[in-house]
């Protein structure tokens, strides 16, 4: 079933332990539709500014990603992010943000886009989020992400936003910060009642908590790769793998079993991605890596 | 079969966000032998001042506890710890320690307990542990705890140590400091080169993972309980659960399966400690407990 993704494409340049990167491919809907797309077609919608170095047609050759969506802005400049990761990689520091087209009216979902059954609604300000969501003809399953400064500048509008989608993936540290709570367990309840029926919390190299809004929780941890290189990306590449597997799926997509595999796809598909700089993982790593993964990763938790 | 259990007995004074507790019953053989009574009989080594305001006999009523290795010495003052917990339960500040009777001579194992097949040699010096093993006539399975104390101020004597044990239990941070590798996966790789067949690192809420000398690795997430009250002990506890459950089977307690087994056990049991304060959530709470918890563990993390 199509699968549409809204979110930011950028220049990064990243600074690990591992090496330096500079003016390298990102942004959200870049890493959620590379993992996305191992699983079903992803619709693409984003924009960038007249400067933007990427040919996206020949990153994602090969892939079933339809780049209708994509908007090159006259005028405009491409929204840029530089970060340095630290020894223990886990912990990075933001060194330089530009906004740039970012910061101006959000591209327009294409007519032929409008009918998408999965939507992700990759991090941006929750009022663009609601009128994205707004073109959408029939969504049958809403998945948004948001981050610290939308909860603490935008609360409104994130209350919003919350009460029209059906799961919400966040950080642990947001989670906290939203409801004010410490405890996850209780935090994502919390958040449950803010109106999602699903809630993932992301908690880096720890893993993942789902909670459902019919009491359910279930915990992933992280599959743990000794070969971390830049984990840039990794919170799309996971919400690619995790919608990408529910949009694929023929039925029933929102049950408990298809909510856990998706992801297990997810965490799969992140720890592939942070094995090396930008997309470049996926020049050697397809579907078969993330199903072993995807295995691996179930043999690792049995007792 | 027997479990000997050697480490302190403390005075604790714990504040938690949940409440304080002024000189509580703690340290690390009490909540061990706790844990582990529910599985197997404890033979219990540890020594108190002649100030100690409990009776342990009394703690441990109906349970298969073998105090015979208590020594109450006359003269000394029992092993003193405060601390507080944050808002974020996972921190805490040390606000005191008088290590009083644990900075004289160990306790001696009583000749009856010699024989013990199963030895878990809390943190301590390690050239104590070194003194306690070797009154063992022909131990099956050793397993020890350390700290960052040790591995800072005695790395030969930890060295030696790790040549003469099966298991080390460890935390995370503990495990980084040790091997000087930030990514937990090769530091207990590392750790399996110094001698040991198996190590257990301890991520506190983020669960457990286990490597082994064969190259199999485990990640157990915790019990997301959102009723902690006072986390003083899980460690120890979950040593208890895991030791215990090894203790208790019949044959080949060194298989990778009964190792992920006991390791679900301890998560249990530490799940349940946490929720209250000392040892008062085994006033309520015994085998039943943890065994529904092993299961629920069990279902958490299904896909």
């Amino acid at each position: 079933m199509n699968l549409l993704v809204t979110g930011s494409i950028g220049i990064d340049t990243v600074k690990t332990p591992f090496g330096v990167r500079e003016d390298c491919l990102g942004g959200s809907v870049v890493y959620f539709s590379m993992a996305a797309s191992f699983f079903t077609p992803v619709r693409f919608v984003g924009v960038v500014g007249e400067d933007c170095p990427f040919d996206l047609k020949e990153v994602f050759l090969g892939r079933d990603v339809d780049l209708a969506g994509l908007e090159v802005r006259k005028g405009s400049k491409t929204f840029r992010w530089a970060g340095t990761y630290h020894e223990d990689i886990n912990e990075r520091t933001t060194d330089n943000v530009e906004l740039n087209v970012l910061a101006e009216a959000p591209p327009k979902i294409p007519a032929q886009f409008q009918d998408s059954k999965y939507v992700f609604l990759a991090n941006t300000h929750p009022g663009l989020q609601i009128e994205l969501l707004g073109q959408m003809s029939e969504p049958k399953l809403v998945v948004a992400d948001t981050m610290n400064l939308w909860i603490e500048n935008e609360p409104a509008a994130l209350k919003g936003l919350l009460a029209k989608i059906d799961g919400l993936v966040l950080n642990d540290s947001e989670a906290k910060l939203l409801t004010g709570k410490q405890n996850l367990l209780t935090a994502a309840k919390d958040i449950i009642k803010m109106g999602p029926s699903f809630v993932v919390v992301k908690k880096g190299e720890h893993g993942t908590l789902l909670v459902t809004d019919d009491g359910d929780f279930f915990v992933l941890p992280a599959y743990p790769t000794e070969d971390v290189k830049d984990p840039t990306g990794a919170g799309d590449t996971f919400a690619g793998g995790m919608m990408g597997y529910l949009a694929g799926q023929e039925s029933c997509p929102k049950t408990k079993c298809a909510i856990r595999q998706s992801i297990a796809y997810g965490t799969a598909a992140a720890s592939l991605a942070i094995e090396d700089f930008s997309l470049n993982r996926w020049q050697k790593a397809g579907m078969v890596d993330i199903e072993r993964r995807f295995k691996q990763l179930r043999t690792m938790i049995q007792f």
